[in-house]
């Protein structure tokens, strides 16, 4: 499969540069029948925008998507599915100035090790700009997994450097423009947001995504298994560091005793295991959490070299977004539901639509 | 690809049951001309081994690797290269009293939900046994990588239950049958282990993974990243539950300013990246990191349900390991130098053998 | 891989139906810093149209191709490039009248028990429209296999009806509207093609595709031979019901002392083979031929049934194409440039840029 | 994918050479609970096997399959099935003195030029006897056929050199060694089977396969349609150099009132499209045809070069086949079967189980 496309039975293929004239997706693999709007498209793509508050870039897009294909009379026909999104701010004077040096933890220097060429628009293919198209594949997916199997992903932020929720409440998350799901905390969470704002600098996050209602078996064993592709899934978002499936890292200094779900008739006692066994859904909610790094497009110069070899200071002008991490929960959430609405389809492709009859702990 | 094969263009297909008659791996994508012999399967095959110490499960198997295809003289062909080992210890009667339960933590339950079938000889698919096949199969992308580029690919135990490391040496990792970096502390975790196993229960574990020498520009944007393909490639393996690239989830609450590796004419002043950026490898060490779940085969007695949904106590007889992240190490070696391998394909398909020449940072 | 695409490292995936907003496709997988403008790809499209002269459909696009993204200065820059063309000519009205019947030797009662769904707009997804985008992406493949390996690939109408070439001369092909290597027999073509549209009728057709200067080594054993692929890839154009490799169905009659290519230090001394031996290219012209249907779309009604089940006559009203084997030699031109480019970059992915060093016959 | 593999769901992935120590096929993707014995290998494998008759190849081989792995009490759990096969007759002083010479005709050539390595035992990987697996493998998708949709796939010798049955019955089919559909003409055939033998020479052939029973609606659009499918995994057969669905060739000369097939309440008129229409199956019977070279392995010398790029001329000893087309029969079949069963598996995936319930011509 070519490295723009994502998923085997319900395939996403992406393209464009954030500063070139569109970005777009095919979706190839939908079921037919599957009614959508437009509007549908523009409730998510609005929750993802990036001028939804202060606290993030002030790059403002219409994104409105047009439905170019695979679909008729408001459904889905079984062929391809394209997107396409104008992009209409381009601005690119914005990242004129840096077109010859190398931003430090940036993907600069390491597209231009691999291609030899610079594309210096705004970060051309590697910019986050990509994720739009995955949010907007996912709205396909979302509404599927809901009208077929009643699955529901939703995902919060669970930590904004080293801020923790103290409270948990899913009627908070959407909210506040921090999926924070500690309504109390807000206030504060915006005061550090300012602070950084004024340093110039920026912090990391921890976004946690959740499915409720996957059934038991969807999953291949062994290297199709569903918590892999979870793991390459959010690993692919841009600036993730870390994957967990349930427990995570945390399991490591637990004991096994402590660790395993014990199963009782009226259903499991816990889910360490982040409804995940063998990489087969158990049944259980599947959990998982991504820790993104602290942007590097930040006020504070940062040494670096640039084209012609030379040591040069580097400071990110424009737009400053000083977590990115904010904007990576609904993003992480699309992953998350491209990923069960392909194992859904990969599931009824080896073992039939009704799926073994066994019997299930509730 | 099915779900059984791991890698785009240098793909290992692997089968077998833990006790079945047999377990193989066929590889197909090396290229020909590359020297190997079945001593060198041996040796890493005796690394990873489940006999080597008495802190690791008692199963003792000859692992003796048959080439099956692929070769001539000595070399590769270019064509398929099938393993195969046949499994000499099977006693299925160890496993035959649960053949009716559902072990808590265990793939028992989700297979039989996917398929309707119980096999109950040893955890069956979803058994550690499958990945002596990919270590075999990394024997292949080592010896190439090595030959061809100058990798070296190296793991340890980086934490077992809540021990840390004092000490870091490489020297030490392959002179102890944990593969601990800090010679001293090696006491004190035969100490542990011992206690662990009078008590029955297990612990988890964290194992880190390096990768020296991999060039600049290996990866794949968007969704064939290189940190993607790793996180996938690491969840795979039995029992992990995390999956971090440079500094992970330690990222969460780092600042811009810290996290960024700034780069001068020497090179880079630092590595929290782990080695990758924007989905494609810097030149520095790929660093990668893995949890490892506490073991749910353990001697206390665990609630849970029977195929006659009744409620049962279950206790795992026979082989009782406290930390398979113990031999996870090699496996994750083996999991890194695949990903390693098929990217290296990968990247000179497009980009050409010399790839492009482009002024390094060394 | 998603049934919408095509090629395994250089990657077509298409979209769009005929009547639909807009068709295009991306392709993934193109080598960085190719030189290519948007007349490149018209010329190309100019050569396909449908419009081109009074002997194939009067449909008249401008098919404008606009390049979306992986595109810098002119040049590819290695990320996936995305390509439009509008409709412009929707005249969805045409067609209207036979929404609610089955055109026999239509693909339209067999995506109706597909995907329970009509789309009859045209023809929907099943329309040669389509077969524009793969011309598009062609236009990428003919360009880095000339410039990089001085391959050329040409092709020529071999049978229209029962007739045949009475002689043969490329230079004749590209000065006639039917492709026809033979000029003196133009005015019998068109004679020909009057008498049909004057009956309502159509006739089938033969076209033939040569590649020269494809090096030897290009293909893959065993299930990705390069005729294999040739042939999935020829067989995929609209109304294409066979395909042959070099001397085809002849070859059944023909003995062995009389088929195999005899070797000489200066060459071969024939070509049966089509440059194809044990699905790996000879280093000889590579050379294949396909047999295209006559178009159901006729003006002679056909008995059929309707959404209603009851029986019905179809007349096919509107554009009347009598050989619609005419339009299809730039797209077997296309199909096999795309095979070829792919086979080039799998060829150096595992055998290397510079190839086995091995001697070669002239 | 690998090249070595094929099937997109249901995934077979074969290795071995002629002459190496066995031969095999992992199959990956296969619907848990299907029964299967060893016998029911032992019989197809009989069928194909070489030493059938006078007519065909010599070589005696036991061809007893060992079921590796993926089946638990007689019945298939959905995990990989691995099957193997010892080369016995494995003779490889027959070929010994060819080792440095490239036989006209063969892979020998290319293979070289690809790999820049020559196993000369037996012609390696492009051995016809890498054939048995896929008949192996067929074995499992030709059960799963029948018992779950009723589909029956059956193929005869349409022509043997210029000979052409002169009357149809499938029950002589399996009444000659030649697969021949007319009992009458089995002496004829055999008369000139001796001639071929004594004259050193060989004939091509042609083979037909149809399968009956397979419902409406199997196959992709655009690149991944039924007869696209069929087409490159027909041709993937080695000697095979054409393939036709339904009237193939004789299409080109035929007329759009004659070529279309008429549907009438109580089913369509005609089958000259070989049950496909737009790359999807009508439900009418599905219908392939190929071309089979004369072999090149014969007894009158033939010119050459060697490695050391002298001339020569080269006699191929040992075996001698007259027409290898014979023992295609049953491997074209098995291709069919291959094909027919991932498709099965596609559709439900996009589609359900069940399928759209549309009315459908009888």
């Amino acid at each position: 499969m070519s490295s723009n496309s994502f998923g085997k039975l319900f395939t996403v293929t992406t393209f464009g540069e954030s500063h070139g004239p569109a970005i777009g997706c095919v979706i190839d693999g939908c079921p037919p029948g599957l009614a959508i709007s437009e509007e549908e498209f523009r409730q998510d793509l609005d929750r993802r925008a990036t001028g939804k508050s202060r606290h993030t870039s002030q790059r403002r897009e219409a994104d409105d998507v047009e439905i170019l294909s695979g679909m008729y009379e408001g459904k889905t026909t079984g062929t391809p599915i394209a997107l396409l999104i104008r992009n209409t701010d381009q601005r690119s004077k914005d990242y004129g100035d840096i077109a010859s040096t190398f931003r430090p933890g940036h993907a600069d220097y390491t597209y231009w090790q691999k291609y030899g060429i610079r594309d210096p628009r705004g970060g051309g293919r590697s910019s986050a700009r990509e994720t739009t198209m995955r949010v907007a594949a996912a709205v396909v997916a979302k509404k599927w997994l809901a009208e077929r199997h009643g699955v529901r992903v939703r995902g919060y932020l669970a930590q904004l450097g080293s801020l923790a929720p103290s409270d948990f409440d899913w009627n908070a998350v959407e909210q506040n423009p921090f999926f924070w799901p500690c309504a109390e905390q807000v206030p504060e969470l915006e005061k550090a947001m300012d602070a950084l704002r004024k340093s110039g600098d920026s912090v990391g996050a921890r976004v946690s995504v959740v499915a409720e209602g996957v059934p038991p078996g969807w999953g291949e064993p062994i290297y199709g298994k569903l918590d892999g592709d979870l793991a390459s899934a959010l690993m692919s978002i841009n600036a993730v560091k870390g994957v967990e499936i349930g427990d995570g890292f945390a399991a490591v200094s637990q004991h096994g005793s402590e660790h395993r779900d014990e199963m009782r008739l009226d259903g499991f006692t816990s889910n360490h295991a982040g409804g995940i066994l063998g990489g087969i859904s158990t049944g259980q909610a599947v959990v998982a959490s991504i820790a993104l790094k602290p942007t590097s497009s930040i006020l504070i110069p940062g040494r670096s070299v640039n084209l012609a070899g030379e040591p040069v200071d580097v400071v990110t002008k424009g737009r400053h977004d000083p977590c990115v991490g904010i904007r990576a929960t609904p993003i992480a959430e699309a992953m998350m539901a491209l990923v069960l609405m392909d194992h859904a389809l990969r599931h009824r492709a080896q073992c039939g639509d009704v799926g073994i009859v066994a019997p299930r702990i509730p």
